[in-house]
């Protein structure tokens, strides 16, 4: 199956207009459908050197997948053929010598050099760009990457090259009865070099919440050599170099490789959906489970307008998704323990506990269920969505318990206020999709409609809107999307100056040069 | 109670040598007791500055106290008077103007700043050394930063004052109903800020193993202006702040509060203590609790002989303390499973569970209270041994589970040929103190017969001989004793060669004069 160049996933795939397009109309009336503009790629502007011609392609249609992330507005340029972006050559390296060529190349031809992994970055993370001294851009795709190198069983750890994608992966692990269990929603098209270098949120809605909490040591190419964390469990000798390189966003080096830690596939599972009339109840009972050191696998709170969106509840009820699982015992005390804490806070289980016991049952149809099917469609919907002319998009944030209450409150005011003065109207929801003891992070959708050509001043003012109600109600700008260039202006805002400051000094021990990623995160200054 | 200069703690609580010179002499033979020498301090090599004259003290006690951490070399130098690593003078400051104040006086004055927790470090992280360019060192004790300034009980995190002692800090949060229940060893006479600045390794055998994992946000003074984090309960928005500061040991400023996750008292506890014949097999059950995700609050593993010199088994068996807390329900279904794990790898449970529902009740005897008390003595108990002329010390790593078996094999060899060389013989135990699913944290005790004025040759080469059987079989130098610079040597193999240049960039961009803390963890070069 061919690759969607403008959209998410495969072509085939993607074809699930009429579905949306029947959901979106109901909403916003009739909607026109734009078919995707032939793809305009300009002309390299420079050769591919010669070291780099065995592994590397300029043909405009691979140029031209490597133009843009999956952004809102990255989408609206490919659907109308934008790919101005497009690096100048595209290279695929098999093994660290070729990246070591590449790195030399770069210099000597002074090219920015651009890691990619999957491609699904929303903030400009993998957009070609140029530093000031660069004449051109390679776009580096680590997808031959793509082998589980090594497993300790015992352990519960494997050696993963960094280029494969999570179905890939988890086909690699599965004969040794393991998985990785990291299902971001990007989880078909990301690669696990992608999530590493991004701190991608994944499965657990606790405690691992982030790809970080999943990784034992990894390996980082830079121009200046490896550096190869020591594979132990833990340490506490001095600062954790894996904290650095984990969100470094490709512009300190190249993730290549990933000791990870794995586990069986759960045996045992227990789920319930918890109703509540009443939003900031539903509030406090999340919190007293996350607080409660129960550590639920899903603990996914959705607000009434998101229960609706996603057929979990139609009657504005706001749902408490749930979930443990287990490779050891029946998760049952766990899920009554907090089912019990849920109905203290005036919950009701409409239907009830499921729990299974082996992995291999067909599934019921628990709200779980529905839930996940409807999460792997979101990026196709967001597809669609754009085709109509539909201005849709997801932001996300984390913040204090205390915190929330007024942040919730005024994002949704900020972005219904935003939708009301820019797309005459709109929709906007929101749910938790990971929960620490200290806060929540929160996760909201809008939809708006747009004005053919107008889409992405449209979109700013959206995500202006957002990210100044975050800023000043107490969010981080991304609790797992990543900084890109996208969230720059507030990210800049969010870190400390003088930490920016060491981020820019590490960039200039080991990427003199400032090859790589150029814009990204940090300045090379 | 007055401190005692040169060991643990308080001098008159320090008086319980009788009891630990039965057991070492049932083991040594006739021992003889050293009296402690009157301390040598030197005079000052500098004056007061003038502006730290308010809150800075130059008397010979006060610099002495400052003079030396707390590891066994540092105790026999203690024992004998050697104050000769006296600082010039000991600065107490009241807030973050009087630190601005010592880096200014510092700067001027060419003097090393050295951070000054609790002063428990057994790795030399405290001890006052100048740089190339330095007349005099200044150690800044923070001890009069001992408020919790704020709580938010929503949330459940306090911002408290990183000088504040462990009873302190657990005394200001009770009013609350809270506690941070970090216990390190040295929680009586340690520091918050020393627990961040060493990435102290504490209660929580699974999950919140470090400091690091109760760590929200913090502050840090560095000579360029001062790093808050943001207060956010987690976030993907870049590498994380907090990671570079958190085991940053005072080379890179002073942590001078942090917002950090507090929780309330457990009411539901449970406890067993399952033996062994085999510590083969009590490591793989161990190894299958780690990995359940059951996350034991305690799951500490005895060796037979640290389980018979603890007075927890004396039939030869290995020994596995488990525990579980809740503050929310009852906590049997997990340890039920926890136990049966445990017995499915051929543990039994002779004194069979404890289960406790209420908070305010007596404690029963079992082996995890008898093991409770062990260890806050233990500290004392190293003191008893050094004037009763034994070399007694501990040393700690982390390894994968894979790796465990060859590395503790080999790590107890080495450490018994060495005491075999050095001392005629010995005795070294084993124990876990912390648990992940990829691998143990073993930690090893040992003793030995010393030579009068010769301890310190006897131990370095004890100390060597651990060392390099740890970095040789897959351990790391420290899981929670942090680096200092005892542990330099190995560290800087350890650590890659690349990160070592990052911390030096940082460093330079924080530190440019080189102030902090020479020679610990990193080179200002």
């Amino acid at each position: 199956m061919a690759r969607n160049l403008w959209g998410w996933g495969e072509v085939e795939a993607a074809d699930r207009l009429e579905d949306s397009r029947a959901r979106a109309e109901a909403f916003f009336g009739p909607l026109e459908v734009e078919e995707a503009a032939a793809p305009r790629v300009p002309a390299p502007r420079v050769e591919v050197p010669p070291p780099l011609r065995d592994f590397s392609s300029a043909e405009p249609r691979v140029r031209a997948a490597h133009a843009l992330g999956k952004s809102y507005v990255d989408r609206v340029r490919g659907l109308r053929g934008d790919f101005s972006s497009a690096p100048d050559l595209v290279a695929f390296p098999r093994d660290e010598a070729d990246l070591a060529a590449v790195f030399e190349a770069a210099q000597a031809q002074r090219l920015s050099v651009i890691p990619f992994g999957g491609g699904s970055s929303v903030v400009g993370g993998v957009e070609p760009r140029l530093g000031p001294a660069h004449r051109g851009a390679v776009t580096v795709d680590l997808s031959r990457l793509s082998r589980v190198l090594e497993v300790d069983e015992v352990s519960r750890v494997a050696r993963i090259q960094a280029g494969v994608f999570g179905p890939e992966l988890e086909r690699q692990l599965a004969p040794h009865g393991l998985t990785l269990r990291h299902f971001p929603q990007s989880f078909e098209y990301s690669t696990l070099g992608g999530w590493l270098a991004t701190r991608a949120g994944g499965h657990f809605a606790t405690v691992y919440t982030h790809i970080d909490e999943l990784t034992e040591s990894l390996r980082l190419v830079t121009p200046r050599g490896v550096v190869q964390t020591p594979r132990v469990p833990a340490h506490g000798a001095g600062p954790d170099a894996n904290r650095l390189a984990l969100g470094s966003e490709g512009t300190l080096g190249f993730i290549t490789e990933a000791w990870m830690r794995v586990r069986p596939r759960p045996v045992f599972r227990g789920a319930a959906s918890v109703h509540f009339a009443d939003f900031s109840r539903a509030v406090d009972a999340t919190r007293a489970i996350a607080q409660s050191g129960l550590f639920p696998a899903n603990c996914r709170l959705l607000d009434e307008k998101e229960a609706l969106l996603n057929g979990v509840a139609g009657d504005g009820s706001s749902v408490l998704v749930l979930g443990f699982e287990s490779a050891d015992a029946s998760v049952a005390p766990l899920l009554d323990c907090a089912v019990a804490l849920a109905e203290a806070h005036g919950g009701t289980c409409p239907r009830g506990k499921t729990l299974r016991d082996d992995a291999s049952k067909a599934r019921s149809g628990d709200a779980g269920d529905s839930w996940r099917a409807s999460f792997l469609r979101g990026p196709y919907l967001q597809d669609a969505m754009i085709r109509l002319g539909v201005v849709a998009d997801t932001f996300e944030t984390a913040c204090t318990w205390k915190a929330f209450p007024t942040l919730y409150a005024e994002v949704m005011q900020a972005v219904r206020d935003a939708l009301e003065r820019g797309c005459g109207g709109g929709l906007v929801t929101c749910r938790f999709t990971h929960v620490y003891p200290d806060g929540p992070a929160p996760y909201f959708t809008f939809l708006g409609r747009g004005k053919r050509g107008g889409e992405a001043e449209q979109w700013a003012e959206l995500k202006r809107a957002a990210s100044d109600a975050l800023a000043k109600h107490g969010g981080t700008i991304t609790h797992h999307h990543a900084v890109g260039r996208v969230h720059r202006p507030w990210y800049d805002r969010e870190r400390p100056a003088l930490f920016g400051e060491a981020l820019t000094a590490v960039k200039r021990a080991w990427d003199p040069s400032g090859l790589l990623n150029p814009g990204v995160l940090i300045d090379a200054r």
